[in-house]
């Protein structure tokens, strides 16, 4: 599938505000993989399909979770986090794309994981700092997103933790476990 | 072992500063014990010992850690929590106490862990509401006490969580899980 072709299928299934973030999210993707040398025909077509499933019915997205066996700890842990698992398995479905590094990054772009591919690094991180964003805590993240794509992606783990136990939210472990292997190597960086 | 020897055995290994902190956690603890229905002996003999270990060289903790076979992975997430599991340990070898609620309380009073026992949430939460705690963070969770020991603890696991991830430092899977567990029946609940 070619990015002409990526960003007709997104241009169909998102509302206008949400196409026009996918738009700001390639374009800080492309950026971030140029940056830190990561791949940037993958980085691209991972980001343009990141929130290709943002519009299923929640109804459809946990049935789909159940009848194809995806992972149904899933469908504890609040409705926002499905779009990209199921997101993933759509995109793979319907649109026929098999490049397993664009998969995973469509697939934890939204709670990120330990060890993390350089491909889901920048996906994850970009979703997250992309100009659209206006909120405080991003502008420090924007700072090392400029020369520390590991430090950047352990500050959105932590801000993110942060937003969610403030809203008193549950957290799928794949985040709390992403957050403790950054913090716990990063420290050892330090 | 009565409560006069364990008294005793405290003062012993514990500075001034940290006795009074003890005898404020006993008495919190009784508090809550007679107000949720909790068996007071069992309550106020794991207040008087959540501590033992406090003052134990990390090194000869870490050591029992590992020679022991206790769970090796407490050795990535910082020296603070240690004493608690350790000190379950010491407890039961050196002060020959074996009632397991005794033991478990003191076990997770620093952690927590999904699905307590009324033993473990009352040291748990005595441990975090004794009037020795003046950070601003702890009144709601007084206010609670007062009524509902879940969200109680509910709310000092999610206190824990934001105090360490603006910290940045690990945090360990119980206190994940712990939290996990209360947000989504807590939710439930509401």
């Amino acid at each position: 599938m070619n990015e002409e072709q990526a960003f007709h299928a997104v241009r169909q299934s998102l509302k206008k505000r949400r196409f026009e973030h996918t738009e700001r999210v390639v374009e800080e993707a492309a950026k971030l993989a140029q940056r830190f040398h990561v791949n940037v025909e993958k980085v691209r077509l991972a980001a343009i399909l990141h929130d290709y499933a943002k519009y299923r019915p929640i109804e459809e997205m946990r049935r789909t979770i159940k009848e194809k066996g995806l992972r149904t700890d899933l469908l504890l842990y609040g409705d926002e986090i499905l779009h990209a698992f199921v997101g993933a398995y759509y995109v793979q479905q319907e649109l026929k794309v098999n490049d397993e590094d664009v998969l995973t990054a469509i697939k934890y772009h939204t709670t990120g994981r330990a060890k993390m591919t350089q491909v889901e690094k920048v996906v994850f991180l970009a979703d997250y700092i992309e100009p659209g964003r206006t909120f405080e805590a991003v502008n420090e993240v924007r700072d090392w997103a400029e020369k520390d794509l590991d430090m950047a992606c352990f500050l959105t783990l932590r801000n993110t933790i942060d937003f969610l136990v403030k809203k008193e939210i549950p957290i799928y472990p794949d985040t709390f476990n992403a957050y403790n292997d950054y913090c716990l190597n990063i420290k050892r960086r330090k």
